[in-house]
């Protein structure tokens, strides 16, 4: 029987059996081997790089002709720079600390075992993404590096790119001397294969759904496999009425006007009734000159007649968008209730110059990431010092927060005794 | 309308949104607080033993009058030694350091940023139980002791006395002005209530399954929500040419025969060749002595007559019971290639005097614990210091091995700024 013939559910068994096969040989690699496999690749990308952007070229024509629509074709477009972007970023990975061996506790029994938590890859992780085949290469190399298998599945219409992509990694991968099979493509664009890859947890260790939320809740709903699941960032910014107006001011434009649509955006601005008079018409100022429009509680209008009436329905929205919603509280209590009532535990912060606000509001709010006098935009893997991410989860099993090398690994103990046996 | 006409969908779901309202109260209590319920329920645990007794005995009854067999009935009888073990154990994990708010990890950026990752509950926790009625008092500590809310859902055929030892629980949550939610008890037999909860993504983080592999496997299909799994423990000890034949003999027979119906029991030994006629003649004596089957492929059956012959199946069974397979292996790497194919990644051992060979093992053996010179009946948190454990998770996501009151947690990112905002 030829690969041809094969039913997808075979195919789709098949490669699962190789990723495990692969992981297991991955678990073992040198970091020498891994780092090799990363900079021949990210020389094979550059080498490459006419023909990767012709295959890009052609999945652009396919999506331009079927009417495909400007921010979903920017996504899908690979330029000279991007493609360059792809191979840089493989090099920065291979300069990350390896993070499988680590040894995360040690600590002896009074009987003399001596116990120790040691880091191993996860296993095999599917990596399921959207329009930007350059995930191929960022998650890839991520998992590679964490010793894990990777099974990429990117969309149908950027199919030719991915495959492109996936090319130039084989050829690192190969020059590294590591198992082929370390980084596979799904070599179909029928949508079926997805779902029998979330059935597969004899193989198949985690799931990276990378994407919109129609993607991430369709992954979450089908999968038998865990998830690194990413849902809303609807992120509050707090300004307490101990706070400095000038940090206001700056901090809240940064966190909702820098890129408005980034996760780590702020959606919602929370204001104390103290310090409506001396510190919001200083951000409301910076905002709506920034271009964003601004939706307010009945207090928030009276104070500036350019700022809209807020539905109910804007304090659950995630905007992705030069828009904000901004409203009054009595104190630290309120914001703290609203976010929890509104919030997605993404990313929230506050500012204020009093350390005890501060403390307070870092221990109440239950999000992912909390921050005092900082911008919801440093919500990203590479500005906490990881280097690089595959993901921000919202989940709270296994990972909160970025995703980065540290979080792809498991651990195993390894106990070494003289003897002993338990009485 | 009243609890008594509330449809099972809502009277569950009204079960969730109140556990979800106490873990966020839980999750800010002082551990005074946590551990002042803990021993104020051991107190009233004691107090109400008669009452525990006579439900327990109910329980009994009924069982015994539907002909429940021995080894159920006895799981299920809670004598008066049992009773105090559960008020013991409370005041065991009162004694247990607080695992929430420990600082994991702390880095500064250089613009500044100080970033901590601080452990935090992981919120709501489903108990899913067969007959120990116990497991309500020890699950139910563990998730206090964490700050999580739980939800004990125990075997309808010990109804009676998990609702007792709620009760005993409740007395101690309410003396400590913790939220009455805090520990809830499913109010119902209906089968139908497990279905439900296992799709309560919205209120419940995670779910704890504890019994049978029926009942795992039905929780892991089912379940929406992460579960911490605890699969099969096909064990190996694997004894190297380079061990100490004493060593050997008494670690083996340790491995197998302690108790041979705990998960860390030894299954299969494997012997290197070299090693046949030097050093199983005594394990064999040893296992075969204490009233152990011993089932053996032709070599070891050639040096012992007692041996049976073990069948293909054998290499993959978990017996739970006095019998072992025993297979001759040709060294280090055939034995690691026979506990890939046949283990369950659970507890794995060598016994060697070879430290090379003992670290090659260490690393070779994806299980969750890998020993050298040590019993597999190690692999119980207690014995790693944990004090306590509310099972073993075969799992490779967010916690391997035991999982303690420390695995129970999450964490969340404290950032500290001064006015920064990202370029």
């Amino acid at each position: 029987m030829t690969a041809d013939t094969l039913s997808l559910e075979d195919t789709m068994r098949r490669l699962g059996l190789r990723a495990r096969a692969a992981a297991d040989a991955l678990a073992q690699a040198p970091t020498e081997a891994k780092n090799r496999a990363l900079t021949e690749a990210a020389r094979e990308i550059r080498a490459q790089a006419a023909e990767i952007a012709a295959a890009n070229a052609a999945d652009v024509a396919d999506a331009t002709a079927k009417g495909v629509s400007g921010a979903l074709l920017d996504r899908l477009t690979l330029d000279a720079a991007r493609i360059e972007a792809m191979a840089a970023g493989l090099e920065a990975v291979a300069a990350l600390p390896d993070p499988v061996g680590r040894s995360l506790a040690r600590w002896s029994r009074p009987n003399g075992l001596d116990i120790e938590r040691v880091a191993v890859p996860l296993g095999v992780i599917g990596i399921i993404f959207e329009s930007r085949p350059n995930v191929a290469a960022d998650a890839g190399a991520l998992c590679l590096k964490s010793g894990n298998a990777a099974i990429l599945r990117g969309g149908s219409e950027s199919h030719r790119s991915v495959r492109a992509i996936h090319r130039a990694l084989a050829v690192g991968i190969k020059a590294a001397g590591l198992p082929e099979d370390a980084i596979q493509a799904i070599p179909t664009t029928d949508r079926a294969a997805v779902g029998i890859l979330l059935t597969m947890d004899d193989t198949v260790d985690v799931i990276v759904p990378r994407g919109g939320k129609g993607l991430i809740e369709r992954v979450s709903r089908e999968s038998r496999i865990p998830v690194f699941k990413h849902l809303d960032g609807i992120n509050h910014t707090y300004i307490h009425s101990g706070a400095d107006a000038a940090m206001a001011r700056a901090v809240t434009l940064n966190a909702k006007m820098r890129r408005t649509g980034v996760c780590g955006a702020t959606e919602t601005v929370l204001v104390d009734r103290a310090a409506l008079g001396s510190h919001l018409p200083g951000v409301l100022d910076a905002l709506i000159g920034a271009g964003c429009a601004v939706r307010g509680d009945a207090e928030v209008r009276a104070l500036d007649p350019r700022v809209a009436p807020a539905s109910d329905a804007d304090w659950d929205t995630e905007y992705l968008d030069a828009i904000v919603s901004v409203k009054a509280v009595a104190g630290l209590d309120e914001a703290v209730a609203h976010i929890a009532a509104h919030g997605s535990h993404h990313t929230d912060a506050i500012v204020t110059g009093d350390a005890a606000a501060a403390e307070a509001f870092l221990n109440a709010v239950d999000s992912a990431i909390v921050l005092v006098n900082a911008s919801t935009q440093f919500a990203d893997g590479g500005e906490f010092g990881m280097g690089a991410e595959i993901g921000i989860s919202t989940g709270r099993f296994h990972a909160r927060g970025p995703v980065g090398l540290e979080q792809l690994t498991s651990y195993k103990y390894k106990v070494r005794g003289t003897g002993q046996t338990r009485p």
